[in-house]
């Protein structure tokens, strides 16, 4: 469904929840996809959504219902009542399931806990102890696992077994009888042996698991790094207790690069797109502006400071934006390189000075272009070449400084464990607008000391 | 492996390589995962990069070469003979041989698919034929279809006959006998029938594709919304012709994230992060410098417009930065949020307007919280309590005009089918500078002509 179509699909479904055409709306229930369905509850106001979202099965609204974004889905679970919400959680894979009560209110969550099948209620409970981020926070309990010493025939009945349970099956982990993580089969290779061959014989032992408490991000990393299409999780003794699946991982992934762009552009918390509360929005936003009102104060005291200088050669005022603005590029294309290294791992064993020296080149080329620009400007536009090669030679101090600055704070915030990604934002920008102004302004001031 | 692990490798790997001890590295070559070899190749200088690289096997370096990045990789293709190269190639799959063959330049790639098996050959060709960022461009010739009137034996020994050549099964496509792709049956689902039943009684019709012209980021969008792990490529006639894979899709998904900060960044083409030719990176940062020079000259023609405000009342000039970085600040923060809307589908039916609404409630609300803080600060400092109003009142409307700029260019940009992400970068900033200063400028020198 591109943007097109779906604006005339919501039209659509408008009509027809307008004409209270039920029979309609609920064929197109069956005909779209769940993740199509989600979109189009996204785009209707509460009252038709809560009408719409009531026309479907158990089952469609579970598959929905993990497709919708967080703000969506927590209007739509606030309307619902405890017993419809049960029967819709209790269709869910459990990693869902616990992603949905997990954000329930105390109350409702035990009531609908007290709803749900025993052995559902349990894998959910099991689900809730771990840390939202971490990989048992992401991580479903449905998966194949069959002993080392089973055979393939075995395989394929514990498959035929469970396979209404679990959606996608494509590898079978293989555990020894204390239930460590010892091999992995791929589903593919079951076909390829005889049915009675032991499945330590045909598994690859080399396994990449990640552990519970592992980050995330950290996961997405790894499943990415080595192509898996599901990595199994394990507990500190090695015990085989879930697996996370690529279309999770992608998740993430996604959610990452949210934020990390966000943080980048001084957002404190990942913005929800489809949020519209004003004043969440705004406690969101404001801790950023705020550096960078009370950072600014910094150059109204430099510009205090140098006084004088202003008075005395007004010419000096007319450059403080271009030399403050190309100056801060410089140093957020910088730490934004800086960053994305580090966010990908790619700073490598080479490291912090290898990269400091290529920006500091990359900007001492460019520092070298637009100075002499700058040079030409103040000198055909205000005949004074003297005060051009001031101005020319600022700005490369300028774009160095901030290239240099962009580069190390990254490299030092992840050094003290901080996320380097609110270094590319108001923060680094309103250090180099004080470190600019005090370049410029003092090398106007000596200039013109040495003029007297 | 993490940072810390991967230098201490780093540092064995060199020790062993100056040690001249083959049978120890051999040993390490087997023993790591080809990403891990990857990794280390990637912390190598060139000539200890070809010799570790040259005691691989053609498997083992077939699988490296395609976890290698842009950079390293062409290092190391540079430096290989033809026969040995086209020996690591012909390892490869499809995908990934037309990906290093497209790079070679065109006498060695001659020379190189003259030497690599016909059939092979045959399928690099066909690839070659489509754009790199399009969904042919990424697709691979290794999947598994059955005629779906054949049975779930035939599949299974089709699954036999060609696993060796195809590393990840997920799902079996079935054609018609015109090669059209009419549905997919995962691969548990075989274990669940008799080998007898006809493919086309147990597979689901509704198949979700792409074509081979579509962008690599639909495709990206696609596979992201519907949760798939492999999505079949079409061509204009629906036959099928090779399939995406979930890896290749995090590969572009990253990739996008990446080009997209960048951009957002002032960065034109996406820069590679092992990249250390300073020219290179040069060339990709200095046009978003330059337009931001260019753009800035602008403030100082309206400072020069303004030369009398500026001389009469100084004051005005220490508030310049403040009012023009908390104002960019607040439309950078807008132009992001729309841009990864836009970027993630998820602007919706409900569109400009409603985020324009929305962005505007939040520059107001906090516009209000930063002017009445400018206004304490010039009160407080300056003891002008009338020009504490001038100033609070002029980013207030700094902000609002940032935050309205911010959130409409992006949906501009996209309508013309320019990428959006540029709007968040040096260009924003630029224009918010140029209308910041005439605001607060005009405004100031109303309160002068308004005091006379």
């Amino acid at each position: 469904m591109d943007t097109i179509d779906r604006k005339e699909i919501v039209d659509n479904v408008l009509y027809l929840i307008d004409a209270k055409d039920e029979p309609a709306l609920k064929n197109l229930v069956i005909d779209f996809h769940p993740a199509d369905l989600a979109e189009i509850l996204q785009d209707l106001e509460d009252e038709e959504r809560a009408y719409l979202f009531s026309l479907m099965t158990a089952e469609t609204a579970s598959e929905v219902m993990t497709e919708l974004d967080e703000v969506t889905r927590e209007d739509i679970v606030s309307d619902l009542e405890t017993a419809r919400l049960s029967e819709i959680v209790d269709e869910m894979d459990s990693d869902d399931a616990a992603d949905v009560v997990a954000e329930l209110p105390q109350d409702i969550q035990v009531e609908v806990l007290a709803h749900i099948e025993p052995q559902d209620r349990a894998e959910v409970e099991k689900l809730l102890v771990h840390e939202e981020d971490s990989a048992g926070g992401i991580m479903a309990l449905e998966y194949i696992a069959v002993y080392d010493d089973q055979t393939v025939q075995d395989a394929v009945r514990e498959i035929r077994r469970r396979a209404d349970e679990i959606d996608e099956v494509f590898y079978i982990y293989a555990i020894d009888r204390s239930g460590r993580l010892v091999g992995v089969v791929p589903l593919k290779s079951l076909f390829l042996r005889n049915p009675q061959q032991i499945i330590r014989d045909i598994m690859y032992k080399e396994v990449i698991s990640v552990s519970t408490e592992m980050d995330q991000e950290q996961v997405a990393k790894i499943v990415r790094k080595y192509n898996l299409s599901a990595v199994p999780v394990v507990d500190r003794n090695q015990r085989l207790i879930g697996r996370i699946t690529i279309d999770d991982i992608i998740d993430v992934l996604h959610e990452e690069a949210n934020e990390d762009i966000q943080r980048m552009a001084g957002i404190s918390d990942e913005e929800v797109l489809q949020d519209t509360s004003t004043f969440r929005i705004s406690r969101n936003r404001l801790p950023w502006l705020l550096i960078s009102f009370f950072g600014e104060l910094g150059s109204a005291l430099v510009l205090n400071r140098f006084n004088a200088t202003l008075e005395e050669i007004l010419i000096s005022a007319f450059f403080i934006p271009v030399i403050m603005a190309t100056g801060g590029n410089s140093g957020i294309q910088s730490s934004t390189i800086v960053v994305r290294s580090l966010a990908m791992n790619e700073a490598g064993a080479t490291g912090l000075w290898n990269r400091v020296y290529r920006e500091l080149r990359v900007a001492i080329l460019n520092g070298l272009i637009v100075g002499a620009l700058l040079f030409a400007v103040i000198f055909f536009w205000k005949h004074n070449m003297e005060f051009g090669i001031v101005g020319g030679l600022a700005i490369i101090l300028v774009m160095i400084n901030s290239a240099a600055f962009g580069a190390i704070v990254p490299f030092a915030l992840h050094k003290f464990k901080i996320d380097p990604a609110i270094a590319t934002g108001p923060f680094i920008t309103t250090a180099n607008d004080i470190f600019g102004l005090l370049i410029y302004l003092g090398m106007t001031s000596v200039y013109l000391a040495s003029g007297r």
